[in-house]
């Protein structure tokens, strides 16, 4: 049986394909890059996919690369469908595909945008700046509010929206510091995702930590 | 019947939503919001959804905010999954749903942190910059190769990939002026999606120019 391969670039998003893999159970190899002195991704990546960002995989002749699609592939092709919501379960759809989306498309757009104005000297006094702060207070009340009923993103059911949504609230804060302190149901929901057993063997493997002795 | 609303942003990556409903041939209502003088979301936005941000729809209880979300909900929930990739379609599907994510994920993510430098004094000379502009280079090259063959993102059929694509490339260049003569490929297939009637009338009803006189 042909096994996926996750190239995994060390402290990255590809630890969500990771831990999907571990949630769904399926047999994976794994290849970890280590990141460069100046915090890159290597050189080696870009002869994988021409972007040479992680998350990437390989299927056969299939190379894929970007989370959320990456997420699809496994559930959809490999997984019967498996932590996704069906569209006949139309409330509970309609909340999956939004976290699923806003994980990339919303919160980490704009934590990114955080993060390289955090390397332009001079930015900080900008009101640019501000705005920017402003706008991740926004998302991070409006996410406290949502999780508060959960326990999941979608709702009742564990899926791959969560797996999405975890990133940013996690390895993420290791590369912009920002503060959940003000968003308790944040924390909670968070507290539920690491003690998944699934979740602690991916963190073991492919977590920001992983390798380091304790 | 119960009707989608689209609540459209002037100028904003809400037309993709009017033009996948075109081109679905689906009802729908649309309420125009025109931006504030300094070009942001009008406060009422906010009383639809918490964070004020287009597209939106509403859908009876449902109200659902995020381009992909939205895309996906329709899709699946109005049009029995027309326009689509099933992911039986192994190959297609891959791309398929890669330039679905990578549209937001990838491509107006990099973009929108030009812009946001593109107002920070003082950044246009951080090398940080030129390290943003060096890497939508290599993303438009990259589009560019990919959709050489085409004649759409997935391959040979026209899919929600191409209404979350294009956006990046046409209205988006109105905020932030960069240049697309080195991108023979990507300029072929935006004439191919200017061709398409659904496209024109969404343009008309949704587009920049819309409501302006010829």
């Amino acid at each position: 049986m042909p096994v996926i391969t996750v190239y995994h670039l060390a402290s990255s998003r590809s630890e969500r394909i990771v831990w999907l893999l571990e949630e769904l159970g399926l047999q994976y190899r794994l290849e970890i890059f280590p990141r460069e002195a100046n915090g890159a991704a290597p050189a080696a990546m870009k002869e994988i996919h021409p972007l040479g960002r992680a998350p990437i995989i390989r299927d056969g002749d299939i190379v894929l690369a970007e989370s959320g699609a990456i997420v699809n592939y496994i559930m959809h092709c490999h997984a019967k469908s498996r932590l996704a919501i069906r569209p006949s379960d139309a409330p509970a759809f309609a909340r999956y595909v939004y976290w699923l989306h806003f994980a990339e498309g919303s919160l980490m757009s704009v934590l990114l945008i955080a993060l390289v104005l955090s390397r332009v000297p001079d930015a900080a006094s900008s009101p640019v700046t501000a705005r920017i702060r402003e706008r991740i207070a926004q998302m991070l009340s409006f996410v406290d509010r949502e999780v508060a009923d959960g326990p999941w993103f979608a709702g009742k059911a564990f899926t791959a929206a969560d797996v999405m949504m975890t990133f940013p609230f996690t390895t993420m804060r290791r590369f912009l510091d920002y503060d959940l302190a003000p968003y308790p149901n944040i924390l909670a929901y968070l507290a539920r995702v690491a003690a998944r057993p699934a979740y602690q063997r991916a963190m073991a493997i492919a977590g920001p930590d992983a390798g380091r002795k304790a």
